[in-house]
């Protein structure tokens, strides 16, 4: 499965492609949208929809694991990070992927075992875990990894069952010599 | 000059068409698009984007008058009345239309003289000024009348010039029996 992780923002929209099987997670791509403060709301909400467009259509994500941002967060940047996770709602609902939100504080609870970690934490494990060689940079670009790093892991009931059950057909296909086991 | 008047909100939208000229506001259009709570959020978004389309292809305003939101506003639903504007500033990027913020504030004063004013106050005024028969339902579809009509009247000096330009050309007709006279 392969998760486009997004952490909202007009100013620096961060986005992180993880890929994942069985016990292995792998970055694929990260990078981090910026439009220009002083221009038109409507124009920099274009620029970041096609940017994410981009995104998109290059990389083919199975899923879209967004920032869930609340009313009372940061009240100066409330609304347009409201704005930039519309963005992105809209591109989940236009292709019929899931787009699922995930809290800040269960982000870094998935990556670092504490929900109170701070960025530095989170840039760390993220590079950890996902075997980088250099941590990524701004902290946007670091969140949007680990955002798609918590979703790979937080899957759903389905998923869990379904790795399990794909390292299990691993492990019997390692023991019967390579023989394909049947799903 | 006509303008599209949105009261952005996710669970109601409303839209109202104004078209003036010299000294003449009237009523082109008005309605609410309405989405389901219970769905999932890009759905909705892609479906107050599909009807706003349709009403943009189909009555074709110079401008939008956007009702500006602040993040302090009411918190419960500041999140959605947020993204529900992203979906107006996106669609007046891509037409190359005009967006232009009103505050409520300005929009009350505007219409009924008093910022302050109720939103009772507001629909009888909505309804004197366009000269309807019936007051138009619900508040959303009032409001958004509203905020086109103060567009008009707050428009900047240069539309004033060229409304106060026209209208004087339109007496110099009368006046010269129906000759043309040159702008």
């Amino acid at each position: 499965m392969r998760v486009l992780g997004v952490d909202p923002g007009l100013t620096r929209c961060g986005l992180g492609v993880v890929e994942g099987g069985p016990g292995t997670l792998a970055m694929v791509a990260v990078g981090v949208v910026r439009t220009p403060g002083g221009s038109d709301t409507g124009e920099r909400l274009a620029y970041l929809q096609d940017q994410l467009d981009t995104w998109l259509d290059r990389f083919e994500p199975d899923a879209i694991a967004l920032e869930r941002v609340y009313a009372t967060d940061h009240v100066p940047t409330v609304m347009t990070t409201a704005q930039a996770s519309a963005i992105a709602l809209l591109a989940g609902a236009r292709r019929g992927l899931p787009v699922v939100m995930h809290t800040p504080t269960e982000v870094k609870a998935a990556v670092t075992g504490s929900g109170r970690a701070d960025k530095a934490q989170v840039t760390a494990m993220v590079t950890r875990i996902l075997k980088l060689e250099v941590a990524p940079r701004p902290a946007d670009a670091a969140d949007a990894l680990a955002l798609a790093i918590c979703h790979h892991w937080r899957g759903g009931g389905d998923q869990r069952l379904a790795l399990a059950a794909a390292s299990e057909r691993a492990r019997l296909k390692a023991a019967s010599g390579g023989a394909v086991v049947p799903r």
